[in-house]
């Protein structure tokens, strides 16, 4: 990190003019980090391919544009002090121009080749001595069926890049089954590698942010309960030992470390049925396993990756309540964006609702969260969830 | 209120598009109301004056033009399915073109009309049964003088309309000064209205949010701290006997009901050297003591009016800390509305710190402001001291 960028971010923060920052994309994770930005008094813009994106309805400025043009980025980077991201699948041969212009991105795109590609972000975390599923390169069917004979089926094959809420993934059951799942994926142009199947008994996870003046903290580790491959639900804390939760939490910090992240970062880990904590995969950005500490923690992950970036000294993770259970708002089938049941959810005590604004749904797509506090795990989940039955998302083919 | 009328915002908060509401201002009020709207998924239109007010930054979409124009806020009326308002000052004879054209209007004109002249707003409150300071309407110096010899020197000269933070009020503390306060006041052009002095031991506040279907809730009752007319700290809860918090509550509740209002309202009220709770004065809108809810309480007072305005169901008001601390964040002189000492003042762990981002300061204009959660109020409140004494507004004349 280049000392003289610090102290011009700092400066921003705490001088005459108010401190700007910059969101590459518009979603949901850009709408709440925007929404904490806000709060400090600073100035947001957001970029993003569409014009009615969820952050863009409540940016300071909103500019429209591909966000691999490197003209679109500097565009933003010159109207900001610092530049952020809210997804991972950005080209950082494109994000380069920025640094490239001397001003501010964080995470920077050293941060972003680490992590974007899987195997090179396992790779560095078996160097640093932190855990993973076993893993390897393959360049051929014949490198498939030697690991899966080498660690039993089933086997994972994965595209490198791109994956997310299992799509680029393919489940290989047998030897049978590589011929298809090789089609699907290395055939279609994806680079490629192996994961043997870890036989987990919960996914964990936890945010660490890590400030652009080199101070870290680590929130909660947390239960996520997934269907579909997709984040359903989040239990905060997780149930599980404090050596547990201790490990899980270091992994997590040595893991950012070793990628020398600068900003909030999503840790997904596995707890295997021997009790080992197991790295899973990182996420350069504020993450939906995050999305409870809004109301849960004295700091946000947000309000965090805002400080963070900013070069400002970072805020308390600890929780406000003893637990918090939080529920995702999945859209049900092809329809509006608008929710249909806010009257009758909003009647359920203690429901925190959060509806993003996305002009349209689809099947699975995210499009709000329900979080609750309580004394106990099972009351908070019971009253989010109690919450989000009532609201549908894809209202077109209802009444 | 207007069954129909209720029907239509109903079904917009729960139906095939996104809820749409306006604000008439666009100052902190609006912006804090606009954020809680924004997290519900809700399109917030704001009206303000000004291009750069605080609201605007966040606003779907904002409007710029004169609020007491019947243009402008019919203009705004037609893009939403409800208007609020964030002051008190607006023209209710304007204000009307919203509810001839058979749009909302919550707070409506007519609960304007109850609480903008205090002289009206006092008499109704006795009416009910809810006591005041002792006031009398008058008409020329000789009433003045009347009332200070029944009642006993010093009292109050005040302006029925118009007035806050002090400003509007003359204290005349002996007969040689009546003709001094009616020359500032009375001859100035302004209806006034005398009030005896009273004798408290503290100032209590709380929040009551009516919705527009009827339901009620109430805030814990804070102690609120002024310093030159300008409200600087807030304690929630008041430290006060049960019984007292009981009974400031139940009058808050019954104010509001008085003047049938809808929406968040604040209610001022003063503590007498012999325990007894009298009504100071309500505010047609959400309220500086209520700031404290945005972490303190389960629901905030700007998402409960949200709520309200929209027809939706009231959330809790308990507290989710046992104590909070608030504490404003006022202009030291004329200069830049940037904050100087935030990477120090966020340095203190637990300090939830409000910039509202207004271009320019001065002398006492609120800025911001700062909130604490603690075991103990003297803890909480320490806490949001030390951040706010760090953090100073009006730096154009500082290094």
């Amino acid at each position: 990190m280049q000392t003289s960028h610090r102290k011009k971010i700092f400066a921003a923060a705490d001088g005459h003019s108010f401190a700007r920052m910059g969101i590459i994309g518009g979603g949901q994770l850009a709408k709440m980090t925007a929404q904490a930005a806000l709060q400090l008094g600073c100035e947001v813009v957001v970029l993003d391919r569409e014009k009615h994106s969820p952050a863009a309805q409540l940016a300071t400025r909103s500019l429209v544009g591909d966000w691999d043009d490197p003209q679109e980025l500097l565009k933003l980077a010159s109207q900001v002090d610092v530049v952020t991201i809210e997804n991972e699948f950005l080209n950082p041969d494109a994000l380069a121009v920025i640094e490239n212009a001397g001003r501010e991105l964080y995470p920077n795109t050293a941060t972003l080749r680490r992590v974007q590609d899987k195997l090179i972000q396992k790779k560095i975390l078996n160097q640093c001595g932190l855990p993973t599923t076993h893993f390897a390169e393959v360049g051929s069917v014949e490198d498939v069926i030697k690991f899966g004979s080498e660690y039993s089926w089933p086997i994972v094959l994965k595209t490198r890049r791109n994956g997310y809420d299992g799509k680029g993934n393919f489940t290989i059951n047998a030897v049978d089954e590589v011929a298809l799942a090789w089609r699907a994926l290395a055939e279609a142009g994806n680079a490629v590698y192996v994961e043997a199947f870890c036989p987990y008994t919960r996914e964990l996870a936890t945010i660490v942010t890590r400030s652009a003046l080199g101070s870290v903290v680590v929130y909660p580790v947390v239960e996520t309960v997934q269907r579909n491959h997709i984040c359903h639900l989040v239990r905060a804390p997780a149930q599980i030992s404090t050596g547990i939760a201790q490990t899980a939490a270091s992994f997590a910090l040595r893991a950012i470390e070793a990628i020398d992240g600068t900003g909030s970062f999503g840790v997904e880990m596995f707890l295997t049925n021997s009790d080992q904590v197991l790295i899973n995969e990182l996420a350069p950005r504020v993450h939906n396993s995050g999305h409870y500490s809004i109301e849960a923690c004295v700091c946000s992950q947000f309000e965090n990756h805002v400080r963070a970036v900013m070069g400002l000294p970072l805020g308390s993770t600890a929780m406000v309540s003893p637990s918090a259970g939080m529920v995702n708002l999945l859209g049900a089938r092809k329809g509006s964006g608008a929710p249909l049941g806010m009257a009758r959810a909003l009647g359920i005590t203690g429901a925190h609702i959060h509806v993003y604004g996305k002009a349209m749904t689809s099947a699975g797509r995210k499009m709000g969260h329900i979080t609750a506090l309580g004394d106990d795990i099972d009351s908070a989940e019971s009253i989010a969830r109690q919450a989000a039955n009532l609201i549908d998302f894809g209202g077109e083919n209802e009444d």
